[in-house]
């Protein structure tokens, strides 16, 4: 009779729901272009490697503890919204006019729903404003100012649009606004920067969502493929949830998300095949640079880009953690251990 | 040789290009939405078949004449956007603070070229916008202020924001607050009414295009499907042209457009049977309410939609025309036909 209590805790304890039934995954990008080692410090690389690492280990750990992917994706999108290192929230890239305007996404496999805002320039964490359009609004993309009203509305934290500055940004539109004078074309790596991320919930469900300032200079009221349901952010449980980082125009004509989803789902592909096909085939045909985070609900994932480089990170339904920058990831291990065990 | 000189003449004259050499096709909407002949006026009924009938003639005829699928797709939406009976252009619904926000896009088949824009309030076609931001940037959709500065910039005609207001839209918007402030659905068809257009033109070429107000009382700069690529159109030589019409919200999560296309493409189907799986299937189950034109590489037409009625006209590679508003067709002609001939 005394062994009574402890077997009903190791009965709660083995009850916290899927905790380790279904296998979970996870994979972030944060942006791809034409990173080249000469063009980063020592310094500059570690600082990316630690903060992708510490993301992607609290986002699986999360998802490791049963938390819904939808929960998970803001949460990792919001650390990186907050570090000054990526193109989305405090960091992002400044328009012609010398302002920020964001745009972010998120898609739910399980039933499509989504939101997004596009052009929001008050709110901290423009993700969590695509978050409330899906969950508070009948609609899916809101735009400018009403999209900060909205946000408002909601009681989200709402900040001055120079909250976003910083002061690598500001650099970049200098030379930017040099270059377009002097009819030279820009090449920084600024042009993209964009931050996303999948994942697959241990109740078998994946989910995707994508943050950016968008391209350093952009006039008009551009809207990239960021916060557009199909080109830059894609979900659906019967074939594979992604986000997509790059020449955001290409994004949007080639349907890069949908369509890699479209081929798993029709064509029988696996995500490998169905994320090469797009962008080494279709995107690098027609001159499209940038890349792809990907997840399928078996937890397979695949991280594809024609540039030189991607900021990424991830781990698989096996436990394996890639992490990398350039074009071979530094290393592949297990889940906890630190980059240099590998 | 006095026969040269008319001999010359017969071989200039068929020598317009591909003038009978490929088959031709079109199809256009006018809005879907919970149309009933209870709702509509003998003389109202009249005024949209003459209108539809004037202009699916009017773009046939340029097809066969030789003109190129983008040009006609321009036209035709234009007419349609002058024309105070549909939600495009003058006659467009008003937003919730009483003004008006326009959107529009087009894509290419040969080289998914696209331009769209979301928002603008000062063009008086939104559709010439939407093909300058193809033709003239290197973005693929402008927004708001930004997008009217690009169109006044490329010499567009502006108006006042007045221009776009009739009689009908500034009661339905009365309407909508009064539903609204009493907490009553509001069901108006003013809910619909987007215009688009697909063509197959003399050269083999796919092209799609979509103008809309977007929905009665929207707020917070709400943007539908209808300048979304791959939501509300698409065009790929390789499978198919779709123009959508009904609740934005769903053919943005449901990937409508460039989906009934993927199944073409990537699961071999026919266009109408691909167009019918994603309407009455996918599109039902989840309870959004529309429907779509749709045209393929050898000119077959689908005119395919959930709802009691949908404006619509085609012209078939056979030369077989159709005029519809409710569930059935009046009646299939020949083109050049009059509809009492039928």
């Amino acid at each position: 009779m005394t062994d009574l209590p402890k077997l009903l805790l190791v009965f709660v304890l083995s009850y916290v729901p899927w905790a380790t039934a279904n296998p979970v995954a996870i994979a972030l990008h944060g942006g791809a272009g034409t990173l080249t080692r000469s063009a980063i410090t020592i310094e500059q690389e570690r600082a990316y490697l630690e903060i992708l690492n510490a993301v992607v280990e609290q986002g699986y750990e999360r998802l490791q503890s049963g938390a819904a992917g939808s929960d998970v994706v803001r949460e990792v999108i919001q650390l990186m919204e907050n570090s000054p290192l990526f193109n989305a929230g405090h960091g992002a890239v400044l328009t012609w006019e010398g302002t920020h305007e964001l745009d972010a996404s998120i898609m739910l496999g399980q039933n499509l729903a989504a939101g997004a805002v596009a052009g929001v320039t008050r709110v901290k964490n423009p993700i969590e404003a695509a978050f409330a359009v899906l969950k508070h609004s009948p609609h899916v993309l809101l735009s400018g100012a009403g999209a900060d009203e909205f946000a408002e509305e909601q009681g989200l934290t709402m900040v001055g649009n120079t909250y976003f500055s910083t002061p690598r940004r500001i650099e970049a539109l200098k030379l930017f606004r040099a270059k377009q004078h002097a009819k030279i074309a820009y090449e920084g790596d600024e042009k993209f920067g964009t931050v996303g991320v999948v994942v697959l919930d241990a109740a078998g469900n994946l989910a995707a969502g994508t943050s950016t300032g968008g391209m350093t200079g952009k006039r008009w009221g551009r809207i990239g493929d960021s916060p557009l349901i199909g080109s830059g952010t894609y979900a659906n449980n019967r074939s594979c949830a992604v986000s997509a980082t790059g020449h955001g125009e290409f994004f949007i004509r080639w349907q890069v998300a949908s369509d890699i989803c479209a081929r798993v789902n029709y064509q029988g592909l696996g995500l490998m095949a169905a994320a090469n096909q797009v962008i080494h085939g279709e995107l690098t045909e027609a001159g499209g640079d940038g890349g792809v985070i990907a997840i399928d609900p078996q937890g397979n994932v695949a991280l594809v880009f024609n540039t030189e480089g991607m900021y990424r990170a991830s781990i698989n339904n096996k436990g394996q953690k890639v992490i990398g920058i350039f074009g071979e990831p530094y290393n592949t291990v297990k889940h906890g251990q630190d980059l240099s065990d590998g």
